[in-house]
């Protein structure tokens, strides 16, 4: 995923890269002004599904930015595959600090996952998805995650993946997260709300499939039970 | 360092626990009017050096809240030992958040440690022992973090430790963390500035003995290598 030609260079985002000559999104367009590029100058624009884009500038007017496709470049998706599911939490910025620092670590997907103890049950998907294209630019992420807000617990639980399913909670009878997480193997682990999840919850987990899963001795709040599980993911399969 | 009889209490917090009787700080005090505990109720408190007691309310005025010691237990220290020393950031909020998360994961010491490129040199050591209390009681933690500003980087570096001692960077010629942290070894690792280290910071410190570690294929912010590097111990270590 790291590319010499674009290392050490701020990285750009537009969702389709597929036209020669287009205006940049006002997002971008603002980016650029503060940084007072000229005519012709060369940025590197990802479309988050694998295209890395070379461009020139064409046109500078105040909120509107002209580019010109100069190359481009595809790159596979990542041959790993790790989806954390997470009830709302009551404070927002927990969630959008969690987004942010899992995609920076490469995850693949990002589910808000209502539950019965959620004391926040919507979030605004919109802004989510801004501070997920914030962090994946950042991270030089030429694939970004997907990004996820289901509707009801049930309709997650019982939908059909080929990843290995966990669900984490502090409750006995858990299995240590080294017992659930494989090399090479995709993960999609689920992390309740501030209360945890139901007894309820857990019962229709574990009867379609879900394994167990205790992240350790400490207490963790549930921004940081996710993202250790996705730091664990990235160190066991060294990405 | 989990002890059934606390689990699922709340934890308190309070600097000496060796007089049988004494007035709890004013930050617990509030805690306890908020839950509006009366004379008798018992809680549970820790002197973050290993000490928990269980206390009995004698008196609870407004701002005074006074206890009675019904008994002591002592933990002994974690086995472990893992240090980050990182420099502090342009925005503080993340130097804060990264404090909290680590010390949930079970840090012994977190160093703010000056760089040639910081863009901030000082701290709030006050508002980020706060910080670090409030993450340790939250995770029952009966030792708390070490927590270190030093002053110059230098000094920091000439230390002697027992521990295997690393430099995070993004650079070439690094090893893989995985190849630097061992199960049971004491680990200190050092994450630099948004800028990263100079080339002159690096050669000290593999001149007295660092080894230069790269942590993956992301580009991680400053907070998140941090944390990460924290959880892949806390990971090897089963911790």
């Amino acid at each position: 995923m790291v590319n010499p030609f674009f290392m050490n260079m701020q990285l750009y985002y537009h969702p389709d890269l597929s036209i020669d000559t287009f205006d940049l999104t006002e997002e971008e367009s603002v980016h650029l002004k503060v940084l007072r590029l000229q005519i012709d100058e060369q940025i590197s624009i990802t479309d988050g599904k694998g295209t890395l884009a070379i461009v020139a500038i064409e046109q500078n007017k105040r909120k509107q930015w002209t580019v010109r496709v100069l190359k481009r470049e595809y790159t596979n998706a990542p041959m790993y595959s790790i989806e954390l599911a997470i009830s709302p939490l009551k404070n927002n910025e927990r969630i959008e600090w969690l987004l942010e620092k899992a995609t920076e670590m490469g995850i693949t997907a990002f589910t808000l996952l209502p539950c019965s103890r959620s004391e926040r049950k919507t979030v605004n998907e919109e802004r989510l998805r801004k501070v997920m294209i914030s962090a994946a630019k950042q991270s030089q992420h030429l694939h970004f995650p997907e990004l996820r807000v289901v509707k009801t617990f049930s309709d997650y639980i019982t939908e059909k993946t080929e990843a290995e399913k966990c669900i984490a909670f502090c409750g006995a009878n858990t299995k240590s997260i080294h017992d659930c997480i494989a090399v090479g193997k995709p993960l999609r682990i689920l992390i309740g709300p501030e209360g945890d999840f139901t007894e309820e919850e857990v019962a229709l987990a574990l009867q379609h499939g879900y394994l167990s899963v205790g992240l350790g001795e400490s207490r963790l709040r549930s921004e940081t039970a996710g993202l250790y599980a996705v730091a664990a993911y990235k160190f066991l399969n060294r990405l």
